[in-house]
């Protein structure tokens, strides 16, 4: 695994989470960052998300350390959560010797609790000793993070811009209250290349539009969305025109971080069993196809469906209806395929054409919704407007683990 | 319980449900009805919303008879379903010696199956014969249009329109599919007033903006929903314009009949073992309240609190600041109650102000939260928009009934 240069990580558990579990991690660069972000659009930004987009507006360019805390998403907590917030980032910065408005904070966790944040100041001497630049650390630190999440997410990618190489490193947590609004849950991106804040802004928007906004586990957006970038230019190569082709390799392995980071969110949904790619096709523009992959990826009852193994593709149709987008039902094409991964799929097997069923075999259909990996491939038209998303199944376990998650 | 008069009832087993349950009803007019209809917004409309939509525009005066099948919605069959659908209307017409497009037909079910209209013409003859003008002839009518329902859902309301007095009775089936727009699943509603199309029309949408249109279980809108009002004046009574007290009284009689039907189908939903009510005021308008209110009785992590009785009610504002609406996340206001019944609730406590969580009492919190009916009631400001829907919880049931639901 490789690791951009001139980062440290670590995760320590500091007493916010009831069971002991890690639950506050750290990632801090030798030397200031500049920084984007991409926040949630939910009304109850949570107090970290307010936090953040202060000190982006006046500081883009001298981030150096990211905290994270896990078990507590200080949202919906008014001026004392805010306060609290703006407490940690500042003892952060006394206890590392860094400047004023250079750490970043992320929380998640339960909503409308307060934040004990003199556990989180009491931790940060072990936290600072427990740093480490290599995978260890970031192993920790991708724990810390974690709430329902069943295992750590990490991803790195080394990008060759042709005259030098880079490094992009990133952790994320998901699980449940995923469905991403211009950002996701909570996912830290680290790169050792050097790029201005409004071309990172740009990377790192372009990136999260084809990974992070295109899955779904609920169909609800958390508070907390935070999707950050930091680059500290260790490297000693920078990408300063969004013309270069540089900035275009920088962006692709972007989109590959994210991306691998987004579908282990999904694979590790709250209760997920199952995993579903959903296409669709043949409309307007991208935009209506996204509104129909939408409709599809968050139908309770194409979820459930999914999760019983059932072939009940005329909810995946009653989905698509639901959408709001125009479209001739009677041109409606369906295709499914199954495998044991993505990479190891049964053929496509076509169920409906021309907006009816096609005669096909109960048991071939069968098969395909019986594998743990699923192709949902829906044509709606002739138009050009294609858009793919990510989802999983809706089971048991995601309802206990929900009611009772606080408990 | 009041009927009526001059419709005759019946329900009858004719093999479409596998297990041999009544999956056929038929109710019949002595005379010919005006009748009104609000359909699916669904893309893909099932074959029997097509027809039915063709019927009202050629004949909306002539209706004596509305033929309903359960467990196939021939939804998704392509024109194969549309003329089985008009053969099983013609069925009716000859057997009954009624005029052509004088039967609506209503379908529900599994979606993209051939509808066995074969089985429907058999059994008609046995139907006929079964027909009957009273309580068991409606209740037999309402048995044999359910699905997943638990129980028959029936309502009846007698209205004094001061000079005269006229009755009202309505069937209804629910359970799952069910977050209606513009109409519901199915419902079926016909009284012995005399009104012409364009106001039975007029009185049916405003009633059922009021009730079907303000419920969900669980976000998906099925392509066959079906809200049909038969109107033949065989109390004596005509109401001829929308400004006369008789139709402002005809309103609300038909508004308190939907009410109730929208009501049993949110409490027999699917897997339900709690109902809730969501009430959002503060708003610019009543369409802003809708949308927060929607968000609210769409979300699962709402429902699956409500059905683990957990008082998390942090997952209500985020559900809340996801709807898109504007509102000042400060504002917010929040109490909630609970009790056995609508009509038996304790005190509602209140658990935000100004948009942070106030100090209570986490026994009294779980205590509403622990009753089967919970009442939701969100302030977001000092509009005068406020909306209320209802929806129910989400269970391990409803994964379980719609994961295996074909097979």
């Amino acid at each position: 695994m490789n690791l951009p240069s001139g980062f440290s990580f670590g995760g320590v558990a500091c007493g916010i989470k009831k069971n002991g579990d890690p639950d506050l991690a750290l990632a801090l660069s030798e030397t200031p960052c500049t920084a984007a972000a991409l926040f949630t659009q939910n009304r109850f930004a949570a107090a970290p998300v307010q936090y953040d987009r202060q000190l982006l507006s006046l500081n883009p360019g001298g981030v150096q350390a990211a905290l994270i805390n896990s078990g507590n998403a200080n949202a919906a907590t008014g001026a004392a959560g805010l306060a609290a917030t703006r407490r940690s980032a500042e003892a952060v910065e006394t206890i590392f010797g860094l400047p004023p408005w250079s750490t970043l904070v992320m929380s998640t966790g339960v909503i409308g609790q307060p934040l004990p944040v003199a556990r989180i100041e009491t931790a940060l001497p072990g936290l600072f000793h427990s740093l480490r630049a290599g995978v260890d650390g970031f192993q920790a630190a991708a724990r810390a993070i974690m709430t329902t999440d069943t295992h750590p997410k990490l991803a790195t990618q080394r990008v060759d811009l042709g005259d030098g190489v880079i490094t992009l490193a990133g952790i994320a947590k998901g699980a449940g209250m995923i469905h991403p609004n211009m950002a996701t849950m909570l996912a830290l991106i680290l790169t050792d290349a050097a790029l201005p804040p409004d071309l990172l802004h740009l990377a790192l928007r372009q990136a999260a539009d084809r990974s992070f906004n295109r899955i779904s586990v609920d169909g609800d957006t958390s508070t907390n969305d935070t999707l950050a970038l930091l680059a500290n230019g260790a490297a000693g190569y920078t990408i300063t025109a969004a013309a270069a082709p540089a900035f275009q390799a920088f962006t692709a392995g972007l989109t590959a971080v994210c991306t691998e980071l987004a579908l282990a969110i999904v694979a590790d949904g709250e209760g997920a069993t199952k995993r579903a790619t959903i296409r669709v096709s043949g409309l307007a523009d991208e935009a209506q196809a996204h509104r129909v992959a939408n409709a599809i990826a968050i139908s309770p009852l194409v979820k459930t469906a999914i999760y019983g193994g059932d072939a009940n593709w005329g909810r995946i149709l009653a989905a698509a209806g639901n959408s709001g987008v125009p479209f001739a039902a009677e041109q409606a094409q369906l295709w499914i395929s199954g495998g044991a991964s993505a990479a190891e799929m049964l053929p496509a097997l076509q169920l409906v054409a021309g907006g009816a069923p096609l005669p096909f075999a109960e048991t071939e259909s069968t098969r395909r919704f019986a594998q743990p990996e699923l192709l949902i491939d829906l044509r709606l038209g002739d138009g050009p407007g294609q858009a793919t998303m990510w989802t999983c199944d809706l089971s048991h376990d995601y309802v206990t683990i929900n009611g009772m998650y606080r408990t």
